[in-house]
């Protein structure tokens, strides 16, 4: 019997047209197409396991899942053979082979968000699955400010969306970084050991209030002391969601010069 | 009778899923798009005079067009009633009041657009409508060498869609530079003042073949002066190219820095 590999790869796609990472019944998913592309490469029936589950509308530059295979296809043809078969909007960019035990979600020692803001009064044609625009003028300041408050380990149950089973809710955030990227632009980086349901657009939405002074930067604390839902502000759209890597064994707060 | 005005509006679009600029029969077109939606706000059937009959797949971020009115809407309304009536994929940025004789088209003074490659052997999701992937390495310094001959007062018959019924094909190509934008990613910018039919898609194709070592930067003199489409590059495909600016009046060169 041919020896079974455990192989991670590494993807890229645009979540504008797919119901999001999970598959579904009677409905088109990034999981979903990869296991179909994954059945004719291989001929088995493979279920692959991310490490997110990455919302509908919500893009990726880094996505990570692996899956267990007797194929002998070579490692290196993984690629291009999977890219064949998918839809141009998903991407494998990398597969590796990892150690039997490796788990996907279990494993991730933490993951880097960006968020993209377009801060104009005028729509963008070219932009508009891949950002989120905003026509008040945002305080980039106060947005900062209420940022460092919210940077941290902290219990992030306000900032997790209601009627999520997770009951440990304290995560470390250990980034939490807005910056200007041009006239329009906003990016908000996040890097942390874990996130809650639905945390960075629910983190990205409170920030956006406070730059629009509908909040203020110093009512973080009492949100995070409150732990309620209704307190932090309303989840920002996915469109404006990447994520960009997924961390194994390396410690994420190495690579905070990417923020 | 109500006054006649000519109104300018400038234009942002995503070209993917539009067959140009130019009116066609039985295929949906970036100029039929605003016409359906200039009868909708103004009760008139009105012809569009754009600057540039863009082709499938190009962008815009500052194409421009006019039209005659005797609507009594509001300058400062149009372009929110149009973009309300407009798919996301086409955006007015502005409208503007302009003089009884301005056209669009016979007035630029010169446009700027701009070319994007990512040069990677890994396709991209996320830009793969927004770019021209490369995979070979290209060698910059070349494709740089290539530009400046090309740049200046020529006759650039060989960078002319064959066919193209244009007799004089002498134009300023006031600046074409190459520039290194990410490890990935090149732009192209070309001002000019004006512009043959496929002339950026063939400069381009032709300095990637000078990036790829397929030909030699010295030979570009050669290319222009035997003016035989035949010895430049092949057309680089639409959906790289941007029309960013178009300019009236001003002197293009201002705007170098842009570059």
């Amino acid at each position: 019997m041919a020896e079974q590999r455990n192989i991670m790869l590494t993807l890229e796609y645009d979540g504008t047209d797919w119901h999001g990472w999970q598959v579904q019944q009677n409905a088109r998913t990034i999981q979903g197409e990869l296991e179909q592309a994954l059945a004719k490469i291989t001929g088995e029936a493979i279920r692959l396991t991310g490490s997110s589950r990455t919302d509908a509308g919500v893009h990726a530059l880094g996505q990570v899942c692996n899956f267990r295979t007797t194929s002998r296809i070579p490692l290196e043809r993984i690629p291009f053979a999977l890219n064949a078969n998918l839809p141009a909007s998903i991407v494998v960019r990398a597969a590796k082979a990892v150690p039997a035990e490796f788990h996907a979600r279990f494993q991730a020692s933490g993951k880097r968000y960006k968020y993209k803001i377009r801060n104009s009064h005028i729509p963008s044609a070219l932009q508009r699955n891949f950002c989120w625009r905003v026509p008040g003028q945002l305080d980039l300041t106060a947005m900062q400010q209420a940022a460092s408050f919210l940077q941290g380990r902290h219990d992030f149950k306000a900032f997790q969306a209601a009627g999520s089973p997770v009951t440990n809710t304290v995560r470390n955030l250990i980034c939490l970084r807005v910056t200007r990227t041009s006239c329009t632009d906003l990016a908000i980086c996040a890097i942390g050991d874990g996130f809650l349901y639905n945390m960075v657009r629910i983190l990205v939405g409170t920030l956006v209030q406070v730059g629009l002074g509908k909040r203020l930067a110093s009512d973080m604390p009492l949100i995070l002391s409150q732990r309620d839902r209704l307190l932090a502000g309303p989840t920002a759209p996915p469109h404006g969601l990447y994520l960009e890597k997924v961390y194994y064994e390396e410690d994420p707060a190495l690579t905070l010069e990417m923020c």
